[in-house]
């Protein structure tokens, strides 16, 4: 069975035909942008924003702090709201009002749980492999402070949207001959050149969990 | 004088090395990137968070959206929090705890206000303006029924906080021998190729208003 993470507080009131409540393509944005930004309501009882990364196992989506962070001990328990946002492109109407931007976004909305100590190595391996597959068995392991220091959180995805703007410009028929350029500026992410760190010796080889990084 | 949007909320308790309350510094983050992310408490009484365009007056951040839309009624004279991510690589240590990402953030702390009916196409050019500068005049003019569909929401800048990463790997002294690759891999933004409007004359020039746009 596949899941619907459509509620009443996911739904779309306006331009629904952007909205999708399916598995398949809440999991691909969460899965092609590993910055996030978690909405919580912080110590001072007003609401707060915090951006961080975050990585998904199956139908629970993570993210680690500092075990010292504020953020962490206002969001355990508590009701949060997650966003992953990427901008596609700059849609360039004839009237300013059928301008736009292409994008693909998910929001979830779900309480907070802090991970048992006993499950966060297993969580923070994936984190890397998430992010860098392969990677984890090639580092330096882990040690018993290191994991005492970092803290790992989790929600479950069980009420989300994704909304999604693709394709061009939607202007008025009686617009259609203004004289001004109109169309699409694509944007998109992309990796640049390697910076290798200067103390590694030249000879160090690159492997697939540097080259295969994908973003966006 | 130069303002400091340092505060109590604002403050950064860990990594304050990462930390800037200066002009300057927030509003080249925010004037990099129109997509931010804007935390509340929705009419559930829970937080939510939507993404949306923002762009900046001095100092104050603004942002529109339907006149129906929800997430208006809610913000309206409420505390929120506006978050502007830009995420500019991948730190890829020697160890998992020492794996970061270079980053560029700005969180804002303050009260949402509705901008007065008879700003509104002021500040509706502005934002034209601001994504592509010179536009405004060439487009077919706005007319009063768009006016009427289009709420625009403003903030005053006075409590914010920027948050930095740049430059490479932090290994540990101890580990600088571990045979991994380590270095950053960089993650930018960049402006694809122009799609013009397939009904759009071929002689249509494509003035700066299109060729200076800018992100990242």
């Amino acid at each position: 069975m596949t899941s619907n993470f459509k509620t009443e507080r996911t739904r779309l009131r306006r331009a629904h035909e952007r909205g999708h409540y399916d598995e398949k393509t809440v999991y691909s944005i969460l899965d092609a942008m590993p910055v996030c930004n978690i909405a919580f309501t912080d110590s001072f009882g007003t609401p707060a924003i915090i951006p961080t990364i975050q990585w998904r196992e199956g139908n629970h989506v993570y993210w680690h702090a500092s075990s010292a962070a504020r953020s962490l001990k206002a969001m355990k328990g508590a009701q949060i709201a997650l966003s992953v946002t990427m901008l596609d492109g700059f849609v360039m109407a004839r009237s300013a009002m059928h301008h736009s931007v292409n994008f693909r976004s998910v929001v979830i909305y779900g309480e907070a749980y802090q991970v048992d100590n006993n499950l966060k190595e297993e969580k923070l391996r994936n984190m890397i492999e998430a992010l860098y597959p392969g990677r984890w068995d090639k580092l330096r392991p882990i040690n018993a402070i290191e994991l005492k220091q970092t803290t790992v959180f989790g929600m479950e995805i069980n009420e989300a949207s994704a909304k999604i703007r693709t394709g061009g410009v939607n202007d008025d028929e009686e617009d259609m001959n203004w004289p001004v350029w109109a169309g699409v500026v694509p944007v998109a992410m992309s990796i640049g050149d390697l910076e290798a760190d200067p103390h590694l010796p030249a000879s160090t080889p690159v492997g697939e969990d540097v080259t295969s990084i994908k973003i966006g």
